[in-house]
């Protein structure tokens, strides 16, 4: 018998027939030993998230006012799935009592106090799903994370697992019963509750499926499948069912927001295939992520783009000759506080690829003066409104054409490349070209590979 | 009038023929005020260039035996030369005399008499010339460098000018009289004679071109122009009449053996044309260098490679996340005392290439070591064999499609991409492939943009 911790993100749980549908997925296949739920998201496009409400109770307790109209929101949220579901009225009773006793807790420290509150979305929706199971004559029970062993660095909102958690989590996998389990957070070794990063619960799920051993992580969402590019700029781009580890966070980082490929770290570090399915299709086919890919129909699996970055360009002239020239400039970026992206480089010229945000004026005027006084570059410019075009295929740079293909569709389509940079073993070319180009690029690129 | 200075290499002095050809191009143009000559070459393919005769004697010399069969050969190539252009035999006696009293001269420090030897090969040259030119009755005066101010660095083997030099020679370019001048040496402030590295009489004719302000520095040499490849590996390459300093400066770097673009520097660095000439074919057009070209025929003017590199391949999880680790790697080829020449980057990867020959075994070890402990990484690779091939034009960036046919070239023929490189305002893309496939690349991206 196989072992899969399952994942359902907000929309999959923003109302009461959403977490019927959750319940049949959970009970459709008796290997799904572990679910794992976020809180409710929104039910249409102008709805609310139930975490959203909750930051924005927990601002209104802070503030002293507002918090009455902000808590019968979320108790009407609540009582509507409860209600949904045909849970029993004290069902409600207990929402409401955690709720008002979490409010009146301790205040002293901000972002502590946010936590505790924001993460009771995750808490009510694991109880509800459990208390429905339960219902219906399933033997599933709600297991908080602290009794399970969630042990996070004490960094309210920035919560880190500690390593120490998959020793304790493990004996969950021997459970006598299956489980429901709340995402988003965890205890620190002090007792508080601390938070993750958003896209929390992803993370939870994966910790879990790590720390058991599961065969499979199963991330449910609202979406088919992951695409080859962003379905807002591409029409009907074409389905990925298969990925690597190493495609999935270099289009990530490219700008896919379908994936949150840190949060699913715990999973790919414990070599867990992560199966990315939707919740409103379950027959749909769905991505499945792991370390290798069988299907190789395609060499190139996506596209991504991100605008945006800007380009710090320095000239001078023997600049190859000068040891630590790179080292240097590298250095300036560092104590700038300020990550690059890539440095590509010439012979005589060099440059750093900054995300645009992170150079404010202040900060631009401070590194051009020491760039200026420290490496008395012949030439120094900077050029915004650069965007970053990723094409990313696991081995793609072995397979002979790919680079005439990616430069033949932008050319075709008079989009003028301001940057190349391809290293040796990587599964991504990058692209550098005006911001305005990129949607158009996106598009070329995509039906260049994917035969549209 | 326009002030014109241009230096001859050593096969345009390689025989008194070649000094009748040399002139009549000086006498061709009375703006040829100053006249740079470089020791007699090779004749024909298994001649001795007498700059090899020279260290070949001094060698000699400090090892106490076998000095007398070299000086025999000296004097045999000058008797030739003197005899040829029926200078008296005064001439000779001259020759000889200076060849053994600076033989016999200070032997303590080997650089310096090795220094004081071998740049009698300029000397000689530039007196015979001279003398040859006052004997057709042309008003030609031997200058030494002494006299004229040409002050060095005292680095025996490879000294550097001065920046008072350029003061010092400045009135040259009044002088009554037209110059003849040897190149490869000077004087350090002590009064040694001090020789530039090799291809050091090109620096001569560029450093008394910045500083008389000539209008061109003409560089007579063998071969009719700068080819846009190689022509030992392309048949046939297309000639290149323009090109610009920052052209020249990739092409050279990028394995163009015909042009020392650093001994060309002080020119540049005075915005002074350096005209490419033919000694044995003057009417040819040659290459005329300089900081614009107006000529835009071709958007790339030529394609180079270099066999040899490896590149360090690191890849790690979250790389990019991680504040200074491209630069802590720097620093660690930094200290290794390493030069890199392209830094190109993935997501989770970072890619070092470096010349083979300068990663010795041990070296590589101690590299590799402190990569390991210090930076951690998943992933680390040394890949041998790779050579880099540089297609350089300016402003070719700018232009749509450049990219596509150079990838089109190599992916036709079967070229596999390893690494690609570009970056902002760059005249230059950089292939990085397999070194075997270096001579197949060079002919097809020739072919591609020279149209063969």
């Amino acid at each position: 018998m196989a072992l899969k911790v399952c994942k359902f993100g907000g929309t999959s749980l923003a109302s009461a027939d959403q977490f019927r549908k959750v319940a049949r997925i959970a009970l459709a296949d008796a290997d799904r030993k572990i679910v794992v739920v976020s809180a409710p998201g929104k039910r249409d496009k102008p709805d609310t998230k139930v975490t959203d409400l909750l930051i924005a109770y927990a601002d209104a307790k802070l503030a002293g006012s507002g918090a009455e109209a902000v808590e019968q929101a979320i108790l009407e949220r609540f009582a509507g799935i409860i209600e949904g579901l045909g849970l029993p009225g004290e069902q409600f009773e207990t929402v409401k009592t955690i709720l008002i006793s979490r409010g009146e807790g301790d205040r002293s420290h901000r972002a502590r106090y946010i936590d505790s509150i924001k993460a009771l979305g995750e808490e009510f929706s694991a109880r509800l799903l459990a208390a429905f199971l339960q219902k219906e004559g399933h033997d599933f029970i709600y297991v908080d994370p602290k009794d399970a062993g969630l042990v996070l660095s004490d960094e309210p909102g920035n919560a880190q697992v500690l390593p120490e958690s998959y020793e304790l989590i493990r004996p969950l996998r021997d459970s006598a019963h299956r489980i429901v389990f709340p995402g988003f957070y965890g205890y620190a070794k002090n007792g508080n509750l601390v938070a993750f990063p958003r896209g929390g619960s992803d993370i939870t799920g994966a910790i879990l499926a790590a720390a058991v051993e599961a065969d499979v992580y199963e991330n449910f969402t609202d979406v088919d499948n992951v695409f080859a590019a962003d379905p807002r700029v591409v029409d009907k781009p074409a389905a990925i069912h298969e990925m690597t580890y190493s495609e999935m966070r270099e289009l990530s980082y490219a700008g896919f927001s379908v994936l949150h490929d840190e949060a699913l770290q715990p999973a790919f570090n414990a070599k867990i295939p992560v199966h990315i399915r939707n919740t409103n299709n379950p027959e749909s086919k769905g991505t499945l992520i792991s370390l290798e890919r069988h299907n190789d129909e395609f060499p190139v699996v996506g596209v991504a783009g991100s605008a945006d970055f800007c380009t710090i360009f320095l000239s001078k002239y023997l600049m190859n000759r000068e040891k630590g020239f790179g080292r240097r400039l590298l250095q300036i970026i560092e104590d700038a506080d300020l990550s690059y992206e890539h440095m590509p480089s010439g012979i005589d010229n060099i440059s750093v690829i900054i995300k645009q945000s992170s150079l404010t004026p202040e900060v631009e005027h401070r590194v051009l003066e020491r760039i200026r006084s420290e490496l008395a570059p012949d030439k120094l410019l900077i050029q915004r409104g650069i965007a970053l075009i990723m094409i990313v295929g696991d081995g793609m740079t072995k397979q002979i054409g790919i680079a005439k293909r990616a430069t033949g569709a932008l050319s075709d389509n008079a989009i003028n490349l301001e940057m190349i940079n391809q290293g040796a073993s990587e599964n991504s070319i990058m692209f550098g070209i005006r911001n305005e180009d990129m949607n158009k690029a996106i598009v070329s690129l995509h039906n260049a590979f994917f035969g549209k």
